[in-house]
């Protein structure tokens, strides 16, 4: 992608509500347009990041079985009312229609897909069954002021598994478990992301929610240093603060963001919509469920919370929006032919390469943008490189600099690239 | 995909608002479900195609040089009343949030990305750009009972130009037309969708729209034999019953379904939100600006009724769910191993294939399900074609069944492919 053509650019005027560290860098750094408190315009560069995100994302959930759809936002109040969340589920939005009838924006979709699965799961044959979507959700917020972190619109990955058990429940918890686990870690967040214990519900005495470590965090957790998970401070007195899992009092505080959360819910649902399916012995049982969230967007802020330095974002390779930055100094027509051949190489070979060809920024100016955009690997080709047959290379994550020859680019910068996180 | 895993199953209670043929197959067959009026949940093979479509378009926008984005659906209400169409766009949902302010739910974009681009445009070395998206919109539709062809809540592409002249905006305008019979070409409909003459607005004469025939159209258009093109009637007065194109008197009046919209906005917007550039000369000028509309799902819900049979659905092969529909009618198990076998191969092969492994089912019951469904090439395996080491194949459009021999399966079935529309 040519720079010159990509309209978005770095940018100084930042809301001042938006105090955070991603809504700042992600808003500098031309990924992200505010247009109201918690609502945000994915520029070409963050939809790039967010695609990544949920590409990694899809790929774990179809892992696990889970079969993708996509459910509507719009949701009608009778299948709120069957849950009784639709006075208590307290940033609902509410929206009537032209026939004068009551709707929910979709903020989680238990009243969708419930009455989903009871038109096609009758028998125990047709158990277990997975079913997930990647969409845009809506919660009404009061005061949404964390950027990506907690927002009105945002997208959401929402997996609901069935099973005629809870033994069968219980395998498939700990198999989503496993995805969580890849997931986090090909995006860059393992080793700061703990699979936490939180409160339960009346099925099951804890959840799971998995924390990434940051300052802005809006929870509490204490991680235990012995066997590497963590609590959520709101269950911190019933456990008589010891690990819950190796009973180990050594546990440290931490600030810690929320970025997943997996439910064991039971028949909660079920029992609210009379969703029930025949057994082997020809009795009528409830379906058992569980539910597993992950926001994608507020992965994205979390991942530039923990993931930047003083002059911009560091991306994590897996998720940056591209892999090289092509940087041309150049102002004689001789060497601009160079510049561009390297570019036409690198995506000849599929390397994403955002190409910095713009003729009327200074090279400091170039410098500071892709520092502030964050992209992996900074390749610049000057007057200076050129004379010696070069490029000069630099990972966004180090200081130093070197030089690799022209001569087999692709190659070069390939390997390059793999010694990139 | 093996169909006794997916969780959809074809079916027979549909609702009884839903009158269309696209609602009623979409339905039967397993690719949607109904959550309320114009509302639907995509299921597994309606993902897919939809998905397929989307792609279809993306590459296409990609191609006139649109950088794609997403933009929010919650948009607040200043927006809409610098435009002043608060107020005069008649299906807008409205939304109030947690701050007691007012939201439109996005019906269209022009108040979101007018805006947007002017926070990044500001000289005319800036222009040209094109910014579109593919995301879901609201619209609050009295009675949407045309399945797929009218929803409450739909995916639309909406793609917008900025240009610092119109003799830029009528360029690009016709890049987008040459893109846009692209897409139709693409999505087999090509030869049943028209370029139509609309009524304009106060920058030009005409808007155009494309409109495929079917009895399931909302609109009349008279097209013309001579020129190909169309003319919508509510123009055809203004006209004195000519082609605006060639002034043949030869049209014929069809019914038809608007499946995308294009207009020169000229300065309407950029007048509403004082977005303007500064030329050549240092003069202060409005941005000429352009919209491209084109509903991926009301196309899916097009292609349906016009591409369907009493059995079923007859998918264009380019937005199949699958590409192989494979029946398995064994029973003994050194069988069943053959037809898994074939599966392997396919899928090993990169061949999207359904397969129809259900234990339970009877043979009419698998070769309904697969009309009804619509996937371009049915193969079937049973203990009669083993017998004679043979599959029998039958394209979806076609009545005459042929002979594959097991050997060089893949092979033959590639070939086969390449013979369906």
């Amino acid at each position: 992608m040519r720079q010159s053509l990509l309209f978005t650019k770095t940018r100084k005027d930042i809301s001042k509500e938006d105090v955070s560290v991603n809504a700042n860098l992600l808003t500098r750094g031309g990924f992200i347009d505010r247009l109201s408190a918690g609502v945000y315009t994915f520029l070409p560069l963050g939809l790039r990041v967010l695609n990544k995100i949920e590409q990694i994302v899809r790929e774990e959930m179809d892992r696990v079985g889970g079969m993708e759809v996509l459910m509507p936002a719009l949701q009608p109040k009778e299948n709120w009312e069957a849950t009784g969340r639709w006075s208590t589920f307290d940033v609902l939005f509410k929206i009537k229609d032209s026939n004068d009838k009551e709707n929910a924006l979709g903020a989680t979709h238990e009243e969708v897909v419930t009455p989903l699965l009871q038109k096609f799961v009758h028998s125990y044959k047709d158990l277990p069954k997975a079913v997930y979507q990647i969409q845009t959700k809506f919660r009404n917020e009061t005061r949404p002021k964390s950027g990506l972190l907690r927002g009105r619109e945002f997208r959401m990955k929402d997996l609901y598994s069935f099973h005629a058990n809870t033994v069968e429940l219980d395998s498939y918890y700990e198999k989503v478990q496993e995805a969580y686990a890849r997931i986090y870690l090909r995006c860059g967040m393992a080793g700061i992301t703990y699979l936490t214990f939180a409160s339960g519900g009346t099925f099951s005495k804890y959840s799971h929610e998995y924390q990434t470590i940051t300052d802005a965090g809006e929870d509490i957790i204490y991680v235990c240093t012995k066997c590497n998970v963590a609590i959520n401070r709101e269950i911190m007195n019933d456990l008589d603060n010891q690990c819950v899992s190796c009973k180990s009092k050594d546990l440290q505080e931490k600030k810690a963001i929320e970025v997943g959360n997996i439910f064991k819910l039971g028949t909660k649902y079920s029992d609210a919509f009379g969703f029930e399916y025949v057994d082997e012995n020809g009795q009528s049982r409830p379906v058992i469920m569980g539910c597993y969230g992950l926001g994608p967007t507020r992965i994205m802020g979390a991942i530039v919370e923990t993931h930047s330095d003083a002059a911009g974002i560091v991306w994590p390779k897996s998720v940056a929006p591209m892999a090289v930055h092509l940087i041309s100094l150049c102002r004689e027509s001789a060497d601009l032919d160079k510049a561009e051949s390297v570019y036409q190489s690198l995506i000849g070979a599929g390397i994403d390469t955002l190409f910095d060809d713009r003729a009327d920024a200074r090279a400091g100016e170039k410098f500071a943008d892709s520092d502030l955009i964050g992209i992996p690997l900074r390749v610049v080709i000057s007057p200076k490189t050129l004379a010696d047959g070069q490029v000069e290379v630099k990972k966004r994550a180090d200081v130093e600099t070197k030089r690799l020859s022209l001569t087999g680019i692709v190659a070069g910068l390939t390997k390059e690239l793999e010694g990139v996180i």
